[in-house]
């Protein structure tokens, strides 16, 4: 039985509100149209594209539970989040970011990243850093994207362990160990 | 035998050329007269102040010097540096540093700091970071001075340890220790 368009923009409009992270393809394959139809749906629904929706729900879930510092403060973008256990952000290596010399992104971004990250993740009003151990693991270049994701290890009365892998594409080029102060 | 403006200008100018970094009571001191005395001779002599001095000469360091790194690249002021031994920076905490909610430097400026004078030591054309471990002994807070000093503590063929620590007035407030590969 094939739906009206009307039917399904419906459909499609309950599918992507009771799962935001499902994609284009997904979707086509669910109500056997091309994937150029869903797109048309979403542009006449007003629904975001995949990635802009991740970053709502991700900027909503920040809003709600982090309270240790701002979404703006944050070091590449926060696309998932559960504090005290886990956090996922990207971070695109731009002009800016990298040595005039070598294109090679500099240290210090990478661990702005992933420190920024171990910081979102816990659930703390004031949460510093007291030690950190890392490890560049591969050079990142201009134009990648790297995926840094934290995952609290161990919760003390006042300190909170933080492990983030950073990783473009599936090879990891940044480790570290942040060692967190919190204070309630 | 009171000298005259003109005889004390000339050695005055002298006298700063060989030591640039005498300070405007040493040289008060030294010729007899008042410190406002000096500050006049040197606007006259267009001789620029004891912190400009040390900039123009650390800069002039730099460029004979540093091949990893341009001296915009570095984060802070470079006032001193020799490469293969030591340098030293400063870095002002200004508002964009600190966390909004408490006015406390964000860890990731200090990692800065010290990391891009960890590479700018190095007497390589590429220099990259390897490893770090670094500790927070204290806040650091809005309107303080960091000084950090870069000490290269052990050369091998390839890789290079830089101990790096920063101090605000006589408090450390953070410690690291990076490991650096070099290309040469």
């Amino acid at each position: 039985m094939k739906r009206t368009k009307k039917e399904r923009q419906q459909l499609l409009q309950e599918t992507i509100s009771e799962n935001p992270f499902i994609t284009d393809e997904e979707l086509a394959e669910k109500f056997q149209v091309s994937i150029q139809t869903i797109r048309l749906d979403r542009l006449e629904l007003s629904i975001p594209e995949l990635r802009e929706r991740i970053k709502n729900v991700a900027a909503k879930q920040f809003e709600e539970n982090v309270k240790s510092l701002s979404l703006e403060e944050v070091v590449g973008e926060i696309i998932d989040i559960e504090t005290d256990r886990y956090a996922i952000s990207i971070f695109d290596v731009k002009e800016e970011h990298v040595f005039a010399r070598n294109a090679i992104a500099r240290g210090h971004h990478l661990f702005a990243q992933a420190n920024s990250l171990a910081v979102a993740v816990i659930d703390a009003e004031v949460v510093l850093t007291a030690k950190a151990s890392i490890q560049y693991v591969r050079p990142v270049r201009l134009g990648e994207r790297v995926v840094a994701k934290a995952k609290v290890n161990e919760i003390s009365a006042a300190r909170t362990i933080v492990e983030v892998i950073s990783s473009v594409g599936n090879e990891t080029v940044f480790m570290g160990t942040f060692n967190m102060h919190r204070s309630m």
